[in-house]
């Protein structure tokens, strides 16, 4: 009898359940229960006041469906051996373990490390300390591992971290507009000349899937008022760092990964919360306002803004979005007769026109009036 | 036109809505700001990780079932004003503002002035800052308001208190135990003599109300993990304050109301992570616990645990619920022949018998074997 | 103390409240009813077993919907009389009325008249009997009411019918493409100038509906297989009026209202199982077919099925299908500054290409090798 | 690669998927598709009007659960073969198809035959047609099959029908109440001494399920108004039977299976409508009352109603409902320690009292004045 851990989680119908002692062990590693500390969507719970979920949710979210994945691609007939399954797993598990706090805001500040050489770092370290056990899932990571399209289930346009996401976010923001069928898209995976494929029958589940990324992107991820948040604290984090004052740094040179393994939500709120006190009068004014939501006002227009102050207080900055990246993984659709064509050229809904359009949005942030 | 702040809420639909600008304005307090720095269940996210739902977002929902039920009142011929329906808003809107971080656990030992009369005291301060625009709302409150059933939406068996907290934490957790069917028990709240009554047909309602509340309580606010991690929280704070240190220490004769208002989350669990570098091997050992989750064993008996050890890392502890208080309000049925009569006799399923039952466990926790 | 009566309806969070008398009795009419035994989406159960739901339960939603529409119009300062919301409401209750069964499909072969007549024959004979109550109701669903975005509320591209259908075909079929977030729509509604616009934070909820829209018109209303049980039940009632077996025949000249309407799902499907024991072979095989769920295979093409043999058993057809009409309504968005713009420029998601690009098909079916 | 076919189903996020060929065979024979014309409630959509879901769907969504509980167990060590499996989905896909139209009325005056029996004599005859595949599953559904636990996975007090039918009625009537949490309690299934047992940690979801089943019991199958409707059409068979107008009747010693498997809902139902045309008064009385829904007026009372009129309009009757049958088979749990006790000692909240307590009700109708 094994032995089954069941983790509560509301986006699956209440739990999953988890039976590998490897991947059991993983999950209580501190690397992976700081991600507790971590909220998956930054400063958006200003605006979606739900959204305080956290990448450690969504962490063993992806490793559920990629469970499920990986059952549905075995019952095809897909040959998938027990240690390429726990390779998989572990790797959808880990693979954005390197994340830190608010990253996609600090990162260009606090840290100069990119996220994903930090998640390979970790890895290996747990790895070294799980004596080899994660070199599979090492490989199909990095994608080094024969089989590809296992790669493919962790990084591509369909991958299992975005299926994961986009239904979590839309749990959590309340945004019905990120409901993708998640069960009957993975119910449609196939594997063709190894790479991962949609069953026909999948289209228009994809176009669904496509068309509530692009929704999800412009409603919740680049909302206006979340982008401002965003600069706000971004200006915080600069104006600390000109001061010297930050003691969030981490430079390539001198990288720490157990103290930068220490840092989370909850440092840079407190600095903050503690830097309204400072005797520097611009890191107060900024400060005090991110605490008590007093956010910069913003303005989204088609032409970028010139000729505009840029300080602490103001700036300016560029948003776009692509629903699918022809460059990227495309997605390909198995048709019953053997064929294998794009979602672009299978789809009726979804043409080269309306998936290769690029929408980009500028916009100008500048103190509101009170 | 009146000007309509809408509000994000997974829970109601995806949002809810406020027109009231006296409303708007004390939800931008930074007393009222401060709540999104307050999960609503403390530690519980450690067994149910989607718990991370904050103070801020019940304070809102509960706002925004008031607004239905007083809605819903009205329709039916209750008579009530303009002012008593914002006095009522206000009152459920801040009736929880005084709840410092992990208030249950912390409330025992780093502050010594009960909630209540912190919330009283908040509440007096935005009135003052607001020229008695909350005088109603403090007065419906502390129940001095001549129409009592106002209080009774605010606090009572049956408060849209209780109602969106259930409902919340249900939506939060996963735990499909606590959905109570709001919107339809609020449908059926009407006012008898000045006491708030469920109409006869809302009698099924009421009792799965009571029921839910009950599987929640055992299920998710009283669940033995939960208890667990609880108890380890309050030995950190414990030994950090017999060791004299902890910053945080709220006494009543220096109660400082501001820097109170400053405290959160955050702080503690900072303070946490810090002190996993303390001298203090204690202090160390307890905090390095609750940071990787590595939460005390837990044992729940029927009958009291005698001659155990009690230190930081061992201890009993007793836990008791009852469905239904009789000392407390009642829930009262109006049928429709006139007659007004307690839950207790007017349900078939619910009689005195189990609603009275109190069930009383006891708990002992230890440090589980590595 | 107004009289309220409850429906219960899953689709909106387990029921829906009606307190205006005139509405009730109309609800009792016996037209109205009649309702209850003619399924929404007709044979599509057989392909979506859920979807069984029936006009009724339609219309009654429809009706729901419309009451909130009203009031955030009138929230936001549209002036709406009590006497013009109870038209408004009758006339979306009453809007389909004159449906017979399985009337997409029956109504080519059975039923001469159309079914936009016979609701209105039926609206005037309720209004007769109940002396001119429904007047106003009539003039809205006719459009010669004064307050053309009345009329809109009911037929347009955003009318209050299309957001119960969807959102209910979705619930009961358990297709997650037609949610569409109906509360946020119906929120964002406004009047400009007579005309029925949205606000502009509306615009990506109405390009979710659109695409809901087109998405649930290949996923359900076009699915293959129903069109193939279509074609089956249109081959019979073809056969059954050729071989002058039909007791279903309802011309224009002769056009009987009472008998008309004593015809409902239970007729035709009892009728088919009868002849499955018909003398006529061509007849009792197809009925057999149908009963069984032996549906003809059916091929689709995006171009037209040349020299095919069309009998009862085999045909061929075409299936159309624009996002957005530009010739119907056009749904206007209002911005702020007081502009109002077709969604097709105020959206950058759903240009004017996507909108108006026509998705073409044709099907060719035939009997299922066995 | 095995063939798959997925059936829609909104209960269960969607869809289910079916591999079985057999089980595919069993579904598209005649008396199996015939159920898609059954209603699982009957008359209980003129209350609830979204409650038109058939027998059809329900079968297979018991059938789902079976495969789910059927691979819990088999992760937790319990042997169970291939053919037993497919024997227990069989079984309990089968398990009701005996049922006849309106079947908890009409049995008691169309149909002299219990409705097992025809079940048996059905899955006889399938059984001959496919040379005994359903052996194993006619052996498991008589509970003559060695592995006992498989009967109580098809029918116990916990058993894979009730958890469906719980859940999918509450879905269709959109009563909350009937959300059981049916995948905990699957995930909590196990086998011990060859009797179906739940983990202790399933208890709080055991719970749920007893009252979730009271609280349906008297919101839904016991609804009065539900009871009303029963009691016109019981009526109106009695009446048609009285005057030898029926040609629904069937006795056991001239019992004709095919005969018998041609009727469903809608020929009652065109029935009905057609003798409104009837000269017996009674009978076109009661038959217009169904038909345009003039129910019964109907009073429910603790003591039982003496000296009351009784014909074809006025009548008395007695409900009774215990929430857990301790005749019935035991919900058993087993906890870690290998112990094994019935719920109503496990459970702290639902005691032998609460448990054992029969609740009666007498009803009384009698026509409505109108």
């Amino acid at each position: 009898m094994s032995k089954r851990k069941i983790i509560n989680d509301p986006v699956y119908d209440g739990f999953l359940s988890i039976d590998d002692p490897v991947i059991l062990q993983v999950i209580e590693h501190p690397y992976f229960q700081r991600q507790r500390r971590i909220k998956q969507l930054g400063l958006t719970y200003l605006v979606y006041p739900g959204a305080m979920h956290t990448r450690f949710s969504h962490m063993l979210g992806a490793l559920n469906l990629m469970g499920r994945a990986l059952e549905v691609l075995r019952q095809k007939g897909v040959e998938i051996t027990d240690e390429e399954c726990r390779g998989a797993k572990l790797a959808i598990l880990l693979h954005d373990i390197g994340h830190g706090p608010f990253s996609h805001t600090s990162e260009r500040v606090l840290v100069d490390v990119p996220h994903e050489e930090i998640t390979l770092m970790m890895m290996r370290r747990i790895n070294d300390e799980m004596h080899g056990t994660l070199d599979t899932a090492i490989e199909i990571f990095a994608d080094r591992y024969p089989k590809h399209f296992l790669h493919q289930l962790v990084s591509s346009q369909l991958d299992m971290d975005r299926l994961d996401y986009l239904g979590r976010d839309s749990y959590f923001t309340g945004v019905s507009e990120g409901i993708v069928g998640t069960d009957r898209i993975i119910s449609m995976l196939n594997v063709h000349d190894d790479e991962l494929v949609v069953d026909e029958k999948g289209i228009y589940s994809v176009e669904k899937f496509i068309i509530s990324r692009r929704l999800m992107y412009w409603q919740v991820y680049m909302h206006k008022t979340v982008i401002a948040a965003d600069q706000l604290l971004l200006n915080i984090l600069r104006r600390a760092k000109d001061i010297q004052l930050s003691t969030f740094n981490f430079q390539l040179s001198t990288f720490n990964l157990d103290r930068f393994a220490e840092i989370d939500d909850d440092d840079i709120m407190v600095a903050v919360k503690q830097w309204q006190h400072s005797d520097d009068e611009v890191l107060r004014t900024l400060c005090n306002n991110l605490v008590n939501r007093h956010l910069p006002a913003i303005r989204i227009s088609n032409a970028p803004f010139e000729n505009v102050e840029c300080d602490y207080f103001h700036g300016t900055g560029v948003l776009h979005n692509r629903s699918y990246d022809f460059n990227d993984q495309e997605i390909k659709v198995l048709y019953k007769d053997g064929r294998c064509v794009d979602i672009s050229e299978a789809s009726d809904q979804l043409d080269r026109h309306f998936l290769e359009k690029q929408v980009t949005k500028y916009y100008h942030y500048f103190p509101k009036e009170s």
